[in-house]
């Protein structure tokens, strides 16, 4: 008997079998699936004669391995012959994830003439007077690129353009989802700064908007200040932005919880990237000024010398103005606040002991965070990860399908820091006053009010600091 | 009473009446609508109470002018009321044309974790370690870059990219509605060659291939080429091969009626930029060798000076082996074949009248022929326009979806001659010997069949010459 894993959907098969009408033989199947430390889900019954029945049973694993030893499990079974098996995230990947679809039926010559030929032609000229009407009589309206080069894909790294299509695919169905946006994915074969501003430059007429993703730091900040520079659609890195105002939201209600002063506040950083840039700043828009900031080589200080860059310069002179200098240990003592962007086991146990009371720690990489939850939760008063299995998921999807929503309504030139604020206050109002505990800082994903009030608090927003081109 | 002129559903406006219900309140709206020149189409009913109706009336104008006209008219019946009333081609455009579908639901956690972190990890590595899985693990399978950069629309001319985007948008309709293609469309801010090539380049890993859509010539010629060297995926200029595909596929047809041999077909071509170079090339590739193709200057011919450049030199070189000089008159003197890609009026009659017997005259001037049909008509034996309002209609709709279809079904690098050769005779195919007459040359668009013969013919033209990567 295989010692028992954890099973996810992340390695689930559709088994079909085979199974002599017997007593117990449908039974003997599934006791050797369960021997082999799979999890049953749904079964189904595809076809029935006098002798068999074929049933689609659908089972989790704990890893590709695993799979592959339960399906050898039950062909053991003399009752049962495996037909065929589908590994279910690669079924769900073939021919990818989206499609288009047309918003209005082309089944007659009139159709036809009005959507295409030679009806179309009087709204090609409406536009070509007025090029605003770009944001009405076309898809500009509702469109996001979802523009990636594949440098810094999830935890993977540097994958290459065409690997990063899956998960750029996987964004476009949660702006769809979420927000009722169509996105669509741009990978491009270039990792070269000045190629990409410019082809997204090229690409803007036909968008609403710009969400980087995935992007290598410190390359993601020059592209995305660049691309704010030159266009009059809002550009923004969800990578950093995303999460800064999801990670904002949930401090926002921890303070609550903790009753502490965002100004007397002590915050970690662990790591100097794309998000920890991000989620530094706007805290620091926020109030929070006591904040060390780390990276590889340890704390950001002012006149630091080694691993510096021009993003980490802005540390050095913003954050932390006490000089702390040293490690994750220095770092840590006394601190209120952890938040880890950084990597699995970033966070030792024993640094994490000498926070101050009632800390607050976030441990953001994904799937293995900075510190394990389940160790960490008996030391600190709010423990929050980026994993849907643990309380208080910090979930960028929580963010961006509502912000793209709001500033496409109002048809925005930009995403301000007023905007990101705006959308972090409306994340954290979602949760009432008296749902509020140490276990519930934040909504969880499928909260139907959480596009709504981010989308009406980011509109808000941009009509108040003068972004927005629409009064909607 | 207002002349009578031809309505057209590219101006009609649906109009919400209130009418007072009285005996012949809604006659009175028609006959005032009738007297105004305007046709009658869908009559709904949208509320009623004791003392009054509210329907939208759907109504055909002849232009804008005369909508409006209608609609005043409307307004002078005493019993009616014009509650509000749109423009339907606007209406159809609000928002764009084409939206995005997922297609699996997001509704569980289960689903999340399959279609983006951390399932899709899994996806993005196998695409890692073979980047040919990407043709078949995203939507690299069945999409399709509708490129432009504004500059040839239509008959607008250079209008823009933000104004090409409904034509494009319209043009991913027709690919998704004949192909099942999803095709999405890519307006570019410039119209710097090499800055195109290199967009579409950079662009290219997220699909399967790309249409080139009213790019101006001789610009469409090099940057064709160029990508066709540079992309492992089909390049496709569809004014050029889609129009030559469809003239091909009337042509084979008309020569079954008239009974005439390529070998001594004499050819006349008027309009030498991008449709007219690529009939020429597939007539030729066809066995046609006496062709006088005209451009502004007159017949084209060895040893011209004027007006040259690099295309037309191919047609010098390789068409008019008699070497004819002058114009229209000069080169439609027994002729058996006019071909017009030019502009409305290019013909003249007393040019037709000297054509040799059964003669065939294709004016595809849109929306305004080379010669009217019915002008030309009694003097010639096989007449095809661009125009859905007369028979022969030579559509570009009947060529690129099923082309397009067939390539990336067997995943092919490029779309060759005999692939294209392959397509005009589908097209041709579709009509049966029985079937063929005069007015019938070519099917119409809605026919079920044409996309799947196409399809079929392109796939075994791609797999005979190599260019398919797949077996499928």
């Amino acid at each position: 008997m295989t010692t028992r894993q954890t099973t996810t959907a992340c390695y689930s098969a559709q088994v079909r079998c085979r199974i002599v009408k017997e007593p117990g033989s449908l039974a003997a199947v599934l006791t050797a699936i369960g021997e082999a430390g799979g999890q049953m889900g749904v079964i189904d019954l595809v076809d029935s004669d006098n002798k068999c029945t074929v049933r689609d049973l659908t089972v989790q694993a704990a890893s590709a391995e695993h799979l592959e030893k339960i399906i050898q499990a039950i062909e053991t079974v003399p009752s049962a012959t495996v037909l065929n098996w589908h590994d279910q995230v690669f079924q769900h990947h073939q021919g990818g994830k989206i499609e288009i679809h047309n918003k209005m039926n082309l089944n007659s010559r009139d159709a036809l003439s009005i959507a295409y030929t030679p009806g179309v032609a009087r709204v090609c000229m409406a536009i070509h007077q007025d090029r605003d009407r770009a944001h009405d009589l076309t898809i500009k309206k509702n469109t996001v690129a979802v523009v990636s080069d594949g440098t810094a894909v999830l935890g993977l790294g540097d994958i290459g353009p065409e690997a990063a299509m899956p998960v750029m695919e996987g964004k476009a169905m949660l702006f769809k989802k979420f927000g009722g946006v169509d996105a669509w994915p741009i990978c491009l074969a270039t990792k070269d700064v000045d190629e990409i501003v410019r082809t997204v430059e090229l690409l803007a007429p036909g968008f609403g908007g710009i969400n980087l993703e995935d992007i290598s730091a410190p390359r993601c900040f020059e592209i995305e200040q660049r691309l704010i520079e030159k266009l009059d659609i809002p550009v923004f890195h969800d990578d950093q932005h995303g999460t800064a105002v999801v990670f904002m939201a949930a401090l926002i209600n921890s303070l609550k919880i903790v009753g502490k002063k965002v100004e007397n506040l002590r915050a970690v950083v662990s790591g100097a990237g794309a998000a920890g840039m991000a989620c530094t700043k706007i805290m620091y828009n926020f109030g929070v000024r006591q904040i060390a900031v780390l990276d590889r080589t340890g704390i950001i200080y002012k006149g630091r010398k080694d691993g510096m860059n021009a993003s980490k310069q802005w540390f050095a002179e913003h954050t932390n103005p006490e000089g702390l200098k040293g490690g994750i240990a220095e770092a840590a003592r006394g601190a209120d606040l952890y938040l880890g962007v950084s990597g699995p086991g970033a966070f030792p146990l024993e640094a994490l002991k000498t926070m101050a009371p009632d800390a607050i720690v976030f441990a953001l990489s994904n799937p293995e965070p900075e510190i394990r939850p389940e160790v960490a939760r008996p030391h600190v008063r709010i423990m929050g990860t980026g994993r849907s299995d643990f309380p208080n998921q910090i979930n960028n999807v929580l963010g961006f399908p509502g912000i793209f929503r709001g500033a496409l309504d109002v048809r925005a030139t930009a995403i301000n820091d007023e905007m990101k604020m705006a959308a972090a206050r409306a994340i954290a109002g979602v949760i009432a006053d008296d749902e509020l505990d140490e276990e519930c800082i934040i909504p969880t994903v499928f909260n139907d009010r959480i596009a709504v009030e981010v989308s009406r608090a980011v509109k808000e927003a941009a009509l108040a600091t003068g972004v927005a081109r629409l009064k909607a």
